[in-house]
């Protein structure tokens, strides 16, 4: 199957918004994330699930534990449970991120 | 932990070549594949894996079941398994896949 980027809606955050492109199992899907330009995705981190970040369009900083990365297009960065993780994107553009859901279950997240 | 692309080896195949980006678990994993200019990877299928397939670089063909995508930086595709897929490049330049496996096995695939 073919993702159709502009056929399936955007959930709205707080200066983010989300879009599931593939359900894979109960327990693992295929999100796009897009942070709006200067605005940022809060400290938290998952019990269970493991996340695979891929930077699609943009620039921005990336925490994953006690570390920033500069993050734009290419990049990929893998996200272990209980590793706390953020987003910030203090660019003029938004910043697109493709995650990787593994081992995804509710009420799974904890923001710090 | 950010993936260090030119860190980790290629493992040479028949006109293609692939590189291990992350392990999440014992049955699932990233990857990078690379279908060399004017190469491909034939027809195949897995039975119990499923793939999810971001275009990062290049431009090639992807067959997925009964039809063939054109497939170019930022096409993002779902293969589930029992469906026979397959990789063209027709141009001069490589192509450069991101590969997420969801319930990977050994001896999984079968080569048509």
């Amino acid at each position: 199957m073919r993702f159709d980027f502009e056929g399936s809606a955007w959930v709205e955050k707080d200066g983010y918004r989300v879009k599931r492109a593939f359900t894979i199992s109960e327990d693992s899907l295929v999100q796009i994330v897009e942070i709006k330009a200067k605005a940022r995705v809060g400290k938290h981190y998952h019990k269970a699930q493991t996340e695979v970040f891929y930077i699609m369009e943009g620039k921005g900083t990336l925490g994953l534990g006690e570390r920033g990365f500069l993050a734009e297009r290419g990049d990929l960065f893998l996200c272990k449970p209980n590793s706390v993780h953020w987003v910030v994107n203090g660019s003029e553009s938004p910043l697109r991120i493709l995650v990787f859901k593994y081992n995804w279950r509710e009420n799974d997240t904890v923001w710090l």
